[in-house]
């Protein structure tokens, strides 16, 4: 197996991060790669959803990705079997990605692409619900998961994550019949928050609802290309 | 219902975590109270374990329990049920509970309890597997919580929580079968980063391994009590 690259990162000292969130969101216009904000609790399928996300795009577009994590570089070598460029950041026992850390990643990124364009680049953030959507990274587009198990109350206790976020994924939806969790509540307490959130249900494991999921990451990236 | 009372904390800016952490355990001793530090991941099952753990206690205990959130009150709602003194603390978005905040919450409590001693106070921490590691409050006992659904793999991603925990409950354990996970592999990983850590299986919902993990608490508020 691939080497996977891993970098230390640490948080801006500077209080500048939507200056830099700017800055890679220029950057990444220039150089036409759509960046996606992948955010979720810890388990919530985050991995899982993008190797199935993977593989409906790969023909298509050129992907590449960051994973980030306080530790460890498990998620980066399931997503190396994809056969797309992968970087492992560590964020040094912190719970989110600011702007910098996430430009790093890219840059390195860039690098390992050895000058071939990335189309697409998805950034799985810390597992957590609080501090990453405190963060603009500079994505094009914050996805977040929600998965059956962690119940239809969360909007209640993390409310910004949702208010921030342009699509919420229920994921884990083959496991709905063992818990008690309620979809059309669920989807009001979000409405209430963020009524234009797209809300899609999947389980990338058993591939159900994926294609809806695909078709509507496509549309954004080429409306986003087209502007 | 009781009105609960919710209580807007900030962080200490100055940085004397540990020495306020010293006050809250001196404080604690004096009064004779074994506090608990409940932590886990956005629906691991805290304020269900609490429940139950209540029922195991309020017969021989007075309890007390601060919940802390980002947002709303619904688990102190939960909790009010069970007829123990509880108090809701917000965290103004932040991610994790410090030492201040946690002794605002239990001296909220004492006033709560009008002067009767409480003999466990159980603080569940805000959902999150990173940073509620790094900030000791001056419990005498804490407890994390990792649901089956999370998955085997979390001791790699997020070692601090398993090493300076005294005890881990894997949880929703009435869902094992629905989920890919290795229970051997998790102890194996979890005993590397902390080969004195106590480990138990329970379901609370279920009521299943909630007597052993109950036995284990009593044993544990006996010995301190008994120092």
């Amino acid at each position: 197996m691939k080497t996977i690259t891993t970098l230390e990162v640490r948080e801006s000292i500077l209080n500048n991060n939507d200056e830099l969130a700017k800055k890679n969101r220029e950057k990444l216009r220039e150089s036409r790669t759509f960046l996606v904000n992948v955010m979720g609790s810890p388990g919530a399928g985050k991995t899982t959803l993008l190797k199935r996300t993977i593989e409906g795009l790969k023909d298509e577009f050129k992907i590449g990705v960051v994973e980030a994590d306080v530790d460890s570089a498990v998620d980066a070598e399931k997503i190396a079997e994809s056969g797309v460029e992968v970087i492992q950041l560590h964020s040094g026992g912190l719970c989110h990605l600011d702007a910098k850390m996430a430009g790093e990643g890219i840059e390195a990124l860039r690098t390992e692409a050895a000058g071939r364009t990335l189309d697409v680049v998805f950034v799985e953030n810390i597992g957590n619900l609080v501090c990453p959507a405190e963060f603009d990274i500079g994505a094009a587009l914050k996805v977040m998961l929600l998965s059956i198990p962690e119940g239809d109350d969360k909007p209640l206790k993390y409310p910004l994550m949702f208010e921030v976020s342009d699509c919420l994924l229920v994921s884990k939806l083959d496991t709905a019949e063992v818990f008690d969790f309620d979809m059309d509540l669920l989807k009001t307490r979000v409405r209430q928050l963020n009524p234009k959130m797209e809300i899609m249900a999947l389980s990338a494991l058993k591939d159900r609802g994926t294609e809806e999921w695909i078709s509507y990451l496509k549309k954004r990236i080429k409306e986003w290309r087209a502007l």
